[in-house]
């Protein structure tokens, strides 16, 4: 049997983790497929991987990074760790719950290292279009490679989307937006908080967005935070210039106004109005349209294309849990590729569990329950490879915790820690409280004292 | 013989000069092709069609749009008349010379309106991929029609990108721009210079768009203005608050360090860089790949692709003239098309063309020769069809008296009239300075009476 070929879209942390899967199975003495990774960026770690450019790269591609400075992880870190990569193992002893982004970065970094998968990544390579021939039963995937400015295409068995899916932002427009006097953007062009420091900023959403970068915002100096909702409030217990309001009805000038007929006068509005599934490189036949929940459309075991089991999307899924549940996909979809794992051959029953995951979901809209649910898949794939297993419960419990902490103080809930399920060690309280740690750098958040000197 | 089958890709104004072109031949009683024009906006008029959206659209497609608020056209409108519809026919009345965006926009869509020619155009619906097939000798244009979020392929014997070439922007780096503490953005990306009003910005480049996004800063009320440029200096007369710097160095916090020692703390960095001719849509072997200049690289005429004369682009120059020069184009790339223009067989010709264009272009670097270059330009293509002829030198004749005005008088250029070389009249003087009339809409600048309430 000649050797298969796979191509990787994307090296954020959904395909770093494929690139392990294999690289581990390879470890294993076993013969693996030949893998090509195409990333658009010139560095990996996808989201993770900052950048100050907003709008269109170097390369006139639209910017991937949606991230910004001074961004902590919004949930505890005991929920995302790698099983077969502490954060013990990578900065040599063990850290505080909720790392800034470039603490992160490094430890995505590090796993990767160690394995050596770099050289299957071309880089700087975006891909421009992918067809599938029933004839030949190939994937021809098209890529501009902008390091050369040359354009090329290769054919694969299978391909695998690990595009991510919180880069391409959903702008609504409200009455007045083309009008509006001030500075208008989305989440994912938010970069530096100190640009809004003294200043009146209106945050559109009550999903993690608004709530992140309206609490940075505030942490960094600005004058008043207003937040609005258009189906349920956030409901935290806000500092005292941060107020929520019901829904935008429109602007005029620098005034918005609300749905309870109250107004304020902004200097900037801050759409953190989500995100969009979009794979502007994908025919209809091979192309997701899902809203982003739990059990994302048309995938079976939330990883195979049922409309052609051939294909794979990885972490399409909305995420409560991250790196591990990417991990636990890549594995799944790994073992399914060297025939490992069956995938069904009747369509019917790939519909059938699309169907079974997509009612379980729809069972409750409690929190809790959506966290077992998510941390029930982790374990139903995992249960099915030789990636490490771990103790989930004790991933949903840090969860469950950090739920609380939110709820009990919102500026203060990253000052907690949790138990790691993979080396059973306490995290450390880390030493300066996320209000006052100024200085987001790595540097800052892995010395053991605290900060002496504010940043700037 | 079948009818043929065109492409258009793009319906800003070159893609509706070809579209006029087609339906002013069908008028006349010639058999035309099938024309099919796709349009990723869900309007015409390309850049003149303004959003306030930055980075990606409602349709996760990169804005085309790099307008702004309150533009003001930047040359005398008596350079770009259409020598088909002349303003006073579109106004029932000769207007002053610089137009808003709004009022140009009206005229552009007021010749195509009359035309009849908006049922040929597929609006909202990008072009995502082009090959062509050196057997069949057709183009398969691959779409995506985001109304209805589906992709479709259709076989073309003629293509003609027409999709512009000052959108994707150049966004070089410069040591701290990662960790700048304001605002930082592309020209592309500028949209109301209200934004800026009180603030400090740093402009930098040392063309139009430099020039035009400071001054209309000032005229908000920007607190200073400062310009850095990489060459060469603007070198007008510039109003007190706005100084003229050598190369940015690199910035440090909210600090920009110029070449000349010399600093300064802004609150925003707008890049005036220049964009790039991008077609992420196009493979190698189609893909034009040019500077920004006046001998476009690699086109025949200034419009056949000479590596497949099958291929035509409009407007890939550098501009000084835009509407008619597109019409000049549009009207020929017609005719060659139809079969009226022969295109020579031997590539030598067609490169030698091209190698005689450049020579010639690069034999100068005075501005009025540039201009006139490319006014003769206008005059070899027009006088190989029925485009209307017109006083070309003449039309030069307003850009001398522009540079003119401007060197005199950079806020006040815009005050001064000149006469239409399509219907010989003279325009009037503007009824309110520009520096005065701070309400761009329609209504103000075609009113006959001086603005009593300043806008706002
Ligand atoms: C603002 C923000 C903050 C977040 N914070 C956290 C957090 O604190 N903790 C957490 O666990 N999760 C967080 N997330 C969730 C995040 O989705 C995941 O952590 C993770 O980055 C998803 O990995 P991914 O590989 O699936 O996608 P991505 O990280 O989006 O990576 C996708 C990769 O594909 C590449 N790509 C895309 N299109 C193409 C193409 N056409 N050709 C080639 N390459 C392409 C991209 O360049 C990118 O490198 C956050 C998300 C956002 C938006
Ligand atoms: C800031 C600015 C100010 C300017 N001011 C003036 C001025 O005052 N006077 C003047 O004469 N000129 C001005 N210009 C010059 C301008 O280039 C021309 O006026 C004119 O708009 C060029 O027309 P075009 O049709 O070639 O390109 P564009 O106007 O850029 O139109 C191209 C069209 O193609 C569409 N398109 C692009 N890609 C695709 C795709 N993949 N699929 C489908 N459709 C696509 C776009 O949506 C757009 O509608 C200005 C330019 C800029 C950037
Ligand atoms: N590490 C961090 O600190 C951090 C920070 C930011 C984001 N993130 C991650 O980024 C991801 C995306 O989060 P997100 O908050 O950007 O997106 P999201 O969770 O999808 O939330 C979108 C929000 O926008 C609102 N919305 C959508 N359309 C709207 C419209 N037309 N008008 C008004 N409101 C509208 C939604 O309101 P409804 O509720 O009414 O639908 C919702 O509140 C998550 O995975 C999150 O964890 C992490
Ligand atoms: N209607 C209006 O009022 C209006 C307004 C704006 C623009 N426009 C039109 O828009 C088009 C584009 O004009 P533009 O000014 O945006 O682009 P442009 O004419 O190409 O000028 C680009 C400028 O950026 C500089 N630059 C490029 N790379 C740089 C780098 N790495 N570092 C520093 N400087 C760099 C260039 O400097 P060098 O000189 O050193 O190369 C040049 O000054 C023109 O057709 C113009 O007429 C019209």
């Amino acid at each position: 049997m000649t050797q298969k070929k796979v191509a990787i879209i994307g090296a954020g942390p959904s395909g770093l983790a494929q690139l392990r899967a294999f690289q581990s199975a390879a470890a294993k003495g076993e013969p693996i497929p030949e893998i090509v990774c195409f990333e658009k960026q010139d560095n990996w770690g996808g989201l993770w991987n900052y950048t100050w450019r907003t709008g269109l790269d170097e390369n006139g591609e639209p910017v991937h990074c949606s991230m910004y400075r001074y961004l902590w992880s919004n949930g505890p870190k005991e929920g995302l760790e790698f099983a077969d990569y502490s954060f013990e193992e990578h900065f040599g002893k063990q850290i505080a719950s909720y790392p800034p982004r470039a603490v992160l970065f490094d430890y995505i970094e590090g796993r990767v290292n160690k394995a050596g998968v770099r050289d299957m990544i071309r880089f700087s390579t975006v891909v421009r279009w992918i067809s599938y021939d029933t004839g030949t039963e190939k994937f021809t995937v098209t890529v501009h490679d902008h390091s050369k400015d040359t354009v090329y295409s290769e054919d694969f068995d299978n391909v695998i989307v690990a595009s991510g899916h919180f880069s391409v932002p959903n702008v609504p427009h409200y009455p007045g937006f083309e009008s509006f006097n001030g500075r208008l953007l989305h989440a994912h062009d938010f970069r530096d908080a100190r640009e809004f420091t003294d200043k009146d900023i209106l945050v559109m959403g009550s999903s993690y967005s608004a709530e992140d970068i309206g609490s940075q915002c505030w942490k960094y100096g600005a004058k008043t935070v207003t937040s609005c909702y258009r189906s349920a409030p956030m409901g935290f217990d806000w500092p005292s210039n941060w107020e929520e309001k019901p829904a935008l009805e429109r602007v005029d000038g620098n005034t918005a106004y609300f749905k309870d007929g109250t107004s304020k006068d902004v200097d900037a509005i801050i759409l953190c109005t989500g995100y969009k599934h979009s794979f502007n490189f994908l025919p209809d036949d091979l192309r997701l349209k899902t809203a982003n929940r739990l059990a994302a459309a048309d995938l079976y075991k939330g990883v195979v294309w049922v409309h052609n089991p051939k294909l794979f999307y990885l972490g399409m899924q909305d995420q409560w849990f991250t790196f591990n549940m990417f991990d636990a996909q890549a594995w799944w979809v790994r073992d399914a590729i060297m025939g490992k794992l069956a995938i069904p051959e009747d369509k019917a029953e790939l519909l059938a569990d699309v169907a079974e995951r997509e009612a379980r979901e729809e069972t409750s809209d409690d929190t809790k329950y959506a966290i077992k649910y998510q941390g029930d898949y982790i374990q139903e794939l995992v249960a099915e490879t030789d990636y490490p297993s771990f103790d989930v419960g004790g991933a949903c419990e840090a969860f469950y915790q950090w739920k609380k902490h939110k709820a009990k103080d919102i500026m203060a809930f990253r000052n907690n820690s949790y138990r790691s399920v993979i080396t059973g060690t306490m995290a450390p309280v880390h030493h300066t409280p996320w209000k006052d740690a100024l200085d987001d750098s790595m540097e800052a958040y892995l010395q053991n004292e605290a900060e002496t000197t504010p940043a700037e």
